[in-house]
């Protein structure tokens, strides 16, 4: 390990509390599981399954890159997810670990794969899929693409997937332990997910551990609307706004994507990226809240915290779902996973 | 509201999602509850209590300054407590207020009062108690002294209390629920103070809004060990080191507090202070756990998040609890709060 690693050696990378920054991920993998491991367990080193597995029910599979914990094994547990898939840092795992997570959460009623809608994602989770087929495990799977930023209303297929994951995690989570069937999952997750917008402001990039620089910067005093949680290009760089200010733009950019459904009620997730303190995760949900309730909207059920983050970035996101009886039912339905209880 | 509080005109300051920096802490409280509202009420801006009161038990009451969310009012609700008082940032709240928390936890059976030993919080919970006697409120109080490397272990009267609060705060809201007596309370409260020990490890400062400037800085490549959240000096400045080398130096102070207890049973709580990932959290969770292990204690209960920050400073602490059968059972009782379920 070199003194770079540790973030020693240059004046713009971050302190980080790592061993050798190759271990980084194994090792918070099983510092997670060992903290959880009354829901938790291994069924290989980067696959993280329910301690006690499922039975007679659709298994959902979900992954990702790691970085952006509690994600996404905080979010395998009863009522959610029944295996996740783990990648290096900011990387999808291979085709072979989400193989491995597919296998783990099949039992014998085919199995549901929701993830973020990433090119590396895109292509490992589909091709894992392929390599289940033959061993008679029926796989189907869902892309989110909740970030309206990403991608106009008409490209929405491309869009990608951030905190709007959990909310489709959630709901088709909940399906499945009410042992509905494969397709009726999927139709559920596809319902949430396309319920679902969101919108995310960086004040500052982060740093994988060895480095020795952040993903990118962002000069003093600057923000970036919509940049990705990766440090995908955003619509605007700019100064640093009041939190009410930038509520406004996320919130009219959300809402205008929704059309049709003003006043209707709503979820409301705000999602802290790693280093922006709670104190202004609240201020930036009050604000919010209230742009949403000007504008005719109920909101119902709420969600402030760091649900996935992009390491120590700071940030944040605000998600509004759409919410029916169907899916307010979802998501209030029973769950215990390390970063969801309901 | 000037250009340098949102942090644009100084290089070292934090970008902040605030308003008017003299609005945050009460912007953050209203959103708070407004998120939280199935829970949580205000018995006036600046007292959180339960939306449901208690009835017919011993109140608990919270508090201390705003900053360190999700504490104090995330610990507000079922099993935990019944008011937390809220100041302004790492600022204890004024005995009015500490007042008015304890009028709305008072169920004609007394009232507790927990919060960390800083010299603000004990003379305004201290006259705030003497307040209420002439009410007829038999007010109690405990001061949480779990940092070991504020005070030396035979001045612990002076220690400060840190992430161990969460501990004491469980404890002694489990007993109030199950509905014992004022004195059992605070025999509880004091037994899970007493086994209670931490120290934490500061890698940044954070920025109190408007300030315009961090509450102390770090070199570039410095951290330092027993440092105190509001930037209370610490016992070592050093070198950034290895988390496994951090968690080494952390669990042998607690350790070596916790004479007679080794190779017992122990609750271990990982803090994250605000910007340190958890990845980062559970590498130094999972070193922590394997030398309390190696030491011949067993981990039985493990916690690992944010539960009591500075604003956006970069560290951690490590909690160990000494358990036996009775603290055990306190924290594992029901309790359902924003911040802590179980």
């Amino acid at each position: 390990m070199t003194e770079r690693s540790l973030g020693q050696s240059t004046g713009k990378s971050f302190k980080k509390l790592v061993n050798d920054p190759f271990d980084a991920v194994d090792e918070a993998l099983q510092g997670f599981v060992a903290a959880h491991s009354g829901l938790l367990a291994f069924a290989e080193p980067r696959v993280v399954v329910r301690r006690v597995p499922g039975r007679d029910k659709v298994g959902l599979v979900i992954g990702g890159g790691s970085g952006h914990e509690p994600a996404f094994l905080g979010y395998v547990g009863s009522g959610i997810a029944d295996a996740a898939a783990c990648g290096n840092i900011f990387a999808s795992p291979p085709a072979n670990v989400v193989l491995s997570a597919i296998r783990a959460a099949s039992f014998g009623r085919g199995v549901l794969m929701a993830y973020g809608n990433y090119a590396g994602d895109v292509m490992n989770f589909g091709l894992a899929a392929q390599m289940a087929e033959p061993e008679g495990i029926e796989v189907r799977e869902i892309r989110i693409t909740d970030d309206v930023a990403s991608a106009p209303r008409s490209e929405v297929g491309k869009r990608r997937g951030i905190a709007g994951d959990i909310v489709v995690f959630k709901c088709a989570g909940a399906a499945a332990e009410q042992g509905m069937s494969l397709a009726e999952v999927e139709r559920l997750a596809i319902k949430a997910n396309a319920a679902t917008h969101s919108m995310g402001v960086a004040l500052s990039g982060c740093e994988v551990p060895g480095a020795g620089r952040p993903t990118f910067e962002l000069p003093e005093g600057e923000i970036e609307i919509g940049m990705g949680v990766h440090g995908e290009p955003g619509i605007r760089r700019g100064p640093l706004q009041p939190a009410d200010e930038i509520a406004q733009i996320l919130v009219d950019a959300i809402v205008s994507d929704m059309d049709g459904k003003q006043g209707g009620e709503v979820a409301l997730m705000v999602n802290g990226l790693g280093s922006t303190a709670y104190l202004d995760q609240y201020i930036l949900y009050r604000g919010a809240r209230r742009i949403l309730e000007a504008a005719g909207f109920k909101v119902t059920r709420s969600y402030v915290g760091e649900f996935i983050t992009s390491l120590e970035m700071a940030g944040a996101s605000v998600t509004v779902t759409a919410l029916d009886d169907e899916l307010r039912s979802l998501l209030d339905a029973p769950a215990k996973a390390p970063a969801f209880s309901a």
